[in-house]
C-alpha cells in the first residue's frame, strides 16, 4: 500500500499516512499541485511556517516505463508568489516510488535556525543533524553523504543558495553517477526547503517493495509502445539529435530563427552562438576526450539520454550537464561566447544550488545595470561568487530576475511574475511568449513547449510570428500537466506528438499502474483539472490578468534581426484559459 | 486662466495647456489621481517612459486659506506598483498655485542618463543642465540653488536616493527657511522623478497673478470659519498640543496604548519612549536653546505650526523636522531611545532624499535580518550611509520594506503592498490596521487617520480593539481624499471633526475659489469619486483583495503588552469599499 510521508519541521516528526482516495490516481505535478491547493493558504508567506513543500514521483516512476524517473517538487513559490511545480530527472525519485511513498510533504518550520537531514528507508524516516553540511558546496558534501549512507542511496539537497533562502535556489538531486546536478530548479523551491531547516533527504531503496502495478499486461503493452516511439523518432532515438548533441542542439536552430535572446534580450541572434552549441560540446567530448560524454542518461531507464559530461581541455570534468537553456542563459544572454566559461558557471550553479536559467537572467540584468560588461566571463564568475557568499550583492542577484531588476532599478527585466524568461524570445516566437505570459508558473517554457510546432515542425508546423495560437498554447499546457503527472520526461512529447502509438502507450502505462481505463481523451481532461487547480490557487494568491503579461519594454523595443515587438493582443492571452 | 504645464523629458519640451473642463474643479490629490488614471497605463513599468509624475497644488493653495500650502505628487509607485499620491506642506506649492499652474505633468524619459533642472517663472518654463547638482546631499545643493535663483524661489528636488531610483526616495521641497526638509515622502515618487532625469524644479513666483477666486465673499467667510476652528481646538490651536510638542506629542500617548511598534513590530511598548517624545524635544529646545524651535510652520499661513527645529547640545541645528512618525521609525522601531541619534538619522534622510518612515522600517528589517543589533545607533547610521552611496546593501534597503525583506529573506516584514507600516500597531488599533490593509496607497496612516476617534477621542470615541469599524474606515478615507484635494494639511481634520463650523468653512473656501455651491455632502461624494478612480487603477494594475491584507505573521504572533493578534476578518476588509 502506498503512503504519504508527512514531515513536520516544527516538532520534527515524520509519520506515514494512508493515501486519501482523491489522491490515488495522481502523481508528480498532479499530486503536488493538488496537495498544495488543498493544504496551503494561497496568501501565506512562502518562507513562513504555513507554506509546504511536496515531493512526488510520477505515476509510473520507479517502474520499468522508459524515461520516467522524474520527481515533482511543489509549493508556494518565493520567486513568483504563486503555485510552483518544478521537476527533475533523478534516480532519487525512482527510489521513493519503489518504497511505496507517493509523496513526501514537508511542513512547519523550526523556531530557531537549525539544520536537519532526513533518512528514509523501508523501515521508516529518521532525522539526523545536518549542521556539518551547511555552508559548503554540494560537490563537496555529496561524496561525503554517499560514503556515509551508501553509494546506492538517492539524495535531495539544497545548496548554500537555499540556506540563504534565495528566490533562485533550486532543489538538487543526484544524477546517475551520484553528481549533484539534476535540478528541480525553478521558482525558488530550494529556499522553501531552506526556510524549513531541511538541508537534505537521503533515500535508501534497499528492500523496497516496488511500485504496485494493477494491470501488468496493460502496463507492459503501454511501455513497449512508448519505448518504440522513443526509439524511432528522429529527435529522441538513440543516435538522434538529442542523444548526439544534447538539448543544446537547439542553439544553432533558435539562433537561426532570430529568437536566441542575446545580451539581456537586446538581440535575437548571437554572433558566437556556434561556439556554445551542442555541436561544439560534442566536438569537445571527442577531441578533448577524458570524461567527456554526450548521450549520458540522467537516471536509469532513459532511452533519450540527452545529458552530457563536458570535459576540460585536460579531459577532467568541467560540468555536467550543460543544457540548451544553460548554455544560452550563462552564454548568449550574458554575451559570453566561450563554452569553457559557460561550463565553469554551470559547475558553480550546481555547486551553489542555483537554477541556471535564473542565474543567467540575473547576471545579464546585473550587466544591464552596469555592474559588469556583457561578455565579461570573469565578472560573471565573480557575480556568482557573491551569490555563494551571500553578500548584499549576492542577495540581490539571488532573489532572481524580477526582484534583482527592481532593486537595481533596471526597467528591461525579462521576467513574468518575477521569474526570468528561458531561452526563447517571445517577440520572435509568439506561442512560447503566450505560454510565458499565462503559465501558472511564471515565464516557463516547460509549461507548454510550443517550440515543437513553432520551430521544430514537430506535432504540427506553425509560423513562429503568427499570434493566433490560443488553442495550441492551451492544449500544450494541458498535455504537459499530464506528462508531468505521469512521471515521464517532457521530452517524450516530441515522439508522442508525431507517433500516436506512443501517445497511447503513455496512457496505457498509467492505466496499467493505476487500474484505470483511461483513453487519450482523459489526458486533456486530467491536464485541465490540474491547471484549473493551479489557476485557482494563483487567483486566490492575488494574481490577475495584469500578471499574465510580457514585460512592457518588449512592446516598444524592436528585436533584431526581425525587428519585431511583442504584439499578441491582451485579449488573446486572457482568452486562452477562458475558452 | 489656470494652465497645465506639460514637461516631456524625451524631447525636453515644456508647454502650457488649457485646463480641460473635467479637471477644473479638481486640485491636489483629486487632480493627480485623476490625471494618472486618465493618462498612465496601470500596467506600465513605474520607472519606464510611460509612467508620469504630476505635481498639483490644492484647490485653495496659494490663497490666504489657513494651513493650505500642500502639494500633491502623483504617479504609479515603484514601491507598491499601484497609484500613489504623496503630499507635503511647502511654500513651493503656493508659488505654483499663484502662477496659475494647476498641475505640472512630467512624462517621457531621456534616452541616455542625463540630468536636468526646470526653471518655472511667470514667463514660462526653461530647462537647465543639472549634472552639477547630482551625487550631492540636498543640504549642500539647496543653498547653492537659492543663491543662484534667489531666496524667494521654491525648490522641488530629489536626493541621491531618487537618482538611484530607490523605492523609498521621496520628493523634497523647501520649508519656510529654505531647508530641504518637506517631503512628499512615500511610495518612491522620487525614483520616478529620477527615472525621468529631472533633478529639480525651481519655481519663481515673482509677478505671479495669484489664484483666481470666483466668489471672494464666500471664500472669506469659509477661511474665517476654518481659521476660528483651528484656533479653538485643543489639538490645533496656538499653544495647543501640536503647536507645543509637534506631532511627536503622540509618542507617549500611543506607547501608553500599547500600540507603539517597537523593534520591528515585536512589541507595542518601548521602554525608552519618553526619551524620544515631543516633550523631550520641547525640553531640548528650551534647555539647549540656540536654533531650537517648537511651533515652527512648514509653510507661510499655517495656524497649527507643528514643525520643529531640534538643536544639538551646542545649540546648532540637529534636524528639522522630527515628526512623530520619524522619531518612531528611526527610534523605537529600531530600538533606539536616543533623540540625538534619531536627529542625526533624520538629518541624513533629509539630505539623502528619503522617506523617514520607510527608512526606519527598512533599518529595522535589516536588524531583523541580523545585519545590526536593535538599538545600535551607529549601525543604523552606517546603514543609511550605504543607502547614500548606493552600495549593493544600500540598494537593497533603498527599495523599501517589502523588497528589502524579500531580498534578505525576512518573513516578519511589516508592509502592505510593499510599503512599510507607519507608527501605529495594527494588532492594537484595528481601524488603522484596516486602513493600512485597504488603502490604495499601501500601508498609510494618512489615507484615513482613524487614530483620531480610536485613540484621541476626536471626531468620536471608539475602542481601539473593536474590529467593527468598516464605516469609519471608509468615511475617513473619503473625507481625507477631499482634504488632500483642497490643499489643506490633513491636521485640519482634528478641528473640523469636532467643530462643524470649521468643516463648513473648508467647503465654503473651496466653493469660493471654484464658484461652486458645494455642501458638506459633496465632501463624501467627491472623496468617493477620487477613491473609486484610485481603486480602479489598482485593479487594472493587478491588485486584488489578496493585496488588501495585513502581513501573515501578525495573525499568528501575539503583540505585547496586550497580547493581541490581527483578527479583523477578511470579509470585513473586503466589504469596506463594496458597501
Amino acid at each position: 500500500m502506498s503512503k504519504i510521508l508527512r514531515v513536520n519541521m516544527s516538532d520534527r516528526t515524520a509519520v506515514y499516512e494512508d493515501v486519501p482516495e482523491k489522491y490515488k490516481l495522481l502523481g508528480g505535478r498532479g499530486l503536488t499541485s493538488t496537495m498544495i491547493s488543498d493544504e496551503v493558504d494561497p496568501t501565506c508567506h512562502p518562507l513562513g511556517p504555513n507554506n509546504k513543500l511536496v515531493f512526488a514521483p510520477g505515476i509510473v516512476t520507479g517502474t520499468t516505463a522508459p524515461t520516467s524517473g522524474r520527481v515533482s517538487v511543489g509549493g508556494k513559490s518565493p520567486l513568483t508568489g504563486g503555485i510552483k511545480e518544478a521537476n527533475a530527472g533523478t534516480g532519487w525519485s525512482q527510489l521513493v516510488g519503489r518504497l511505496g511513498v507517493k509523496a513526501i510533504v514537508v511542513e512547519g518550520s523550526p523556531k530557531e535556525s537549525e539544520w536537519w537531514g532526513l533518512h528514509v528507508t523501508k523501515n521508516g524516516a529518521e532525522f539526523f543533524p545536518a549542521g556539518d553540511y551547511v555552508g559548503k558546496g554540494l560537490s563537496e558534501i555529496f561524496p561525503d553523504l554517499f560514503e556515509r549512507f551508501g553509494e546506492k542511496v538517492g539524495i535531495a539537497a539544497i545548496g548554500v543558495a537555499g540556506e540563504h533562502r534565495m528566490g533562485m535556489a533550486g532543489v538538487c538531486f543526484d544524477d546517475i553517477d551520484n553528481r549533484p546536478s539534476r535540478y528541480a530548479g525553478r521558482g525558488g523551491l530550494g529556499a522553501v526547503m531552506g526556510s524549513k531547516g531541511l538541508k537534505l533527504i537521503v533515500v535508501d531503496g534497499a528492500g523496497a517493495p516496488g511500485v504496485e502495478i494493477a494491470n501488468k499486461e496493460l502496463f507492459d503493452q503501454g511501455r513497449k509502445k512508448l519505448a518504440n516511439a522513443l526509439r524511432s523518432h528522429d529527435l529522441t532515438k538513440p543516435g538522434g539529435a538529442l542523444n548526439s548533441y544534447g538539448t543544446a542542439v537547439l542553439v544553432n536552430v533558435i539562433n537561426e530563427a532570430g529568437a536566441f535572446p542575446t545580451r539581456n534580450f537586446r538581440e535575437g541572434r548571437f554572433e558566437d552562438a556556434a561556439k556554445i552549441s551542442g555541436e561544439t560540446m560534442a566536438e569537445y567530448c571527442k577531441t578533448r576526450g577524458g570524461v567527456g560524454t554526450m548521450g549520458h542518461p540522467c537516471h536509469p531507464g532513459c532511452i533519450i539520454q540527452c545529458s552530457n559530461v563536458i570535459p576540460n581541455p585536460d579531459g577532467t570534468e568541467m560540468a555536467s550537464c550543460i543544457e540548451y537553456e544553460t548554455t544560452w542563459a550563462l552564454g548568449a544572454n550574458c554575451g559570453i561566447g566561450d563554452l569553457d566559461v559557460v561550463g565553469k558557471l554551470t559547475a558553480m550553479c550546481n555547486d551553489i544550488g542555483l537554477d541556471t536559467i535564473e542565474a543567467g537572467d540575473v547576471i545579464a540584468v546585473a550587466m544591464e545595470a552596469g555592474l559588469a560588461e556583457f561578455g565579461d566571463g570573469d565578472a560573471a564568475i565573480g557575480l556568482l561568487e557573491e551569490v555563494r557568499k551571500g553578500t548584499p550583492l549576492g542577495r540581490i542577484l539571488g532573489q532572481g530576475t524580477g526582484a534583482a531588476a527592481k532593486v537595481l532599478g533596471v526597467v528591461r527585466s525579462p521576467d513574468v511574475k518575477g521569474q526570468g524568461m528561458p531561452a526563447y524570445e517571445p517577440r520572435a516566437i509568439k506561442g512560447i511568449g503566450m505560454t510565458y505570459a499565462i503559465s501558472t508558473m511564471g515565464a516557463d517554457h516547460t509549461s507548454g513547449y510550443t517550440i515543437a510546432p513553432e520551430i521544430l515542425a514537430c506535432g504540427g508546423d506553425l509560423d513562429q510570428f503568427d499570434v493566433d495560437k490560443a488553442d495550441v498554447v492551451r492544449n500544450f499546457q494541458y498535455a504537459t500537466a499530464f506528462i508531468d503527472t505521469s512521471g515521464h520526461c517532457l521530452f517524450i512529447a516530441f515522439a508522442i506528438l508525431d507517433i500516436v502509438d506512443g501517445f497511447e502507450g503513455l496512457v496505457e502505462e498509467c492505466s496499467g499502474v493505476l487500474g484505470t481505463n483511461w483513453t487519450m481523451d482523459d489526458v486533456g481532461r486530467i491536464g485541465k483539472e490540474i491547471l484549473d487547480r493551479e489557476l485557482a490557487f494563483n487567483r486566490a494568491a492575488g494574481f490577475t490578468k495584469a500578471d499574465d503579461r510580457i514585460p512592457e519594454f518588449m512592446k516598444y523595443e524592436k528585436l533584431p534581426p526581425h525587428n519585431v515587438v511583442w504584439d499578441v493582443p491582451d485579449e488573446t492571452l486572457d482568452a486562452v484559459f477562458r475558452a
